[in-house]
């Protein structure tokens, strides 16, 4: 039998799951979709993510792909699979892709949301999707500290410790911090993140809002190349992966 | 020992709520403020709320008064009182009031907002916050409806029936539509709304941008007083209660 592969856009409230992969002392995303595609196609089916996001992180669009030998056309896999899934999980996309294509070996575009929300008390409707903090921050402070962080760095400080990557140089495209009214929004887009990047770049630039780190103090938690030189990791409900482009 | 009366602004994500007002079957907003009032206060405590929102239905700023002997600062019952909520329920403000002030009977501007996520599939980090809809939407005939119910009018066609007022008649100062990204944001302030007023002007706006009505209809609607004149209801999920203005 023929065999295809398709790749998924996948949309999801990380909440209540441990995260993307496969576990075995809970339900996860990866585990979903792989159950509810096997059921669809009657066949078993694994799923390869993109990005292996943790407990908690939301999703607007990460990518999985995989391969079948279901004659049901790529494009309906999407309308299929969401009667299927639970409602905080949503293929927003599917079509078919070239035998050898792989989200993690392909050359893209990450962007990812860090959110927070600045209050004196936490704002009900805003919990899942921000981090909550009474603390006043220096907006302006924290964009100057972004800005040393644009660019191709070893991001080895910004990576927990632990993680097994064969380099920790990572290019960082662009570094915004949006002010939503009492939201402010960490947007950063790159070409790859190592583990936790993004919520230890988002700790860090907080504490320079904070004024325990001056921007300029970035440069010198670069060169250390050592985590304990970087921030906190920030909460993992502010975080949410936007979305993917491949460049080839 | 002396009495006095609390106003507490009040948040809450109304998903596992069955509404505010208290019921036999399930846990409501009010029966938790009163449950954690009571025992925060060491007194059993009624709250009087001035928006009794459905079962699903947000708000940023509800209000309530109760009234009690604690000698407790009414600026600190915020403080502690959220130390006893659950998380879905935040107090935003405490403050003392006049023995005699009462938020139903107390000339005001209410604002609203009904939220609407439009695309091909449902986004999950939307779905308890927004209403979703695939069909198309024509926003600037919903803007030109609109406009029909600003002012003073006979509302009894966008009450639901069953509902016992002295008058329907109210006051909409002003509703707008507006794009933000893939959500649809209508947005409505007026001196009071009826039982399900702002959902069933929803749900008619919607019709009007799926071709199904003209924006002069509404004024036919308006005429007719009639609940069987206008559109469905929508959803509870995409209501949200912004905030209450008192005028005196």
């Amino acid at each position: 039998m023929e065999k295809k592969r398709v790749r998924l856009v996948v949309a999801y409230d990380g909440t209540n799951y441990h995260g993307w992969q496969i576990q075995s002392n809970g339900i996860t995303i990866e585990s979903e979709l792989n159950r509810c595609l096997s059921e669809l196609l009657q066949e078993p089916i694994e799923v390869i993510g993109a990005s292996r996001t943790d407990a908690g992180v939301h999703a607007l669009g990460n990518i999985a792909v995989f391969d079948t030998t279901s004659r049901m056309p790529a494009e309906k896999i999407s309308y299929a699979l969401n009667q299927r899934l639970p409602e905080d999980i949503r293929i927003q996309a599917s079509e078919e892709v070239a035998p050898d294509w792989h989200p993690r070996y392909c050359e893209s575009r990450k962007t990812y949301e860090y959110r927070i929300y600045r209050g004196e008390f936490p704002m009900p409707v805003k919990r899942l999707y921000s981090h909550f903090t009474y603390r006043p921050l220096d907006v302006e402070s924290m964009r100057q500290a972004a800005h040393y962080l644009v660019g191709e760095h070893d991001f080895k400080s910004f990576c927990q410790t632990g993680a097994q990557v064969e380099s920790t140089v990572r290019t960082i495209f662009s570094l915004e911090v949006e002010e939503q009214g009492a939201e402010l929004v960490i947007r950063v887009c790159g070409n790859g993140f190592l583990y936790n990047m993004v919520r230890i770049i988002a700790g860090t630039l907080m504490e320079v809002g904070q004024g325990k780190r001056t921007p300029e103090s970035m440069t010198e938690i670069l060169e250390q190349k050592h985590r304990q030189a970087a921030g906190p990791t920030a909460p993992a409900n502010g975080l949410m992966l936007m979305k993917y482009e491949f460049l080839r």
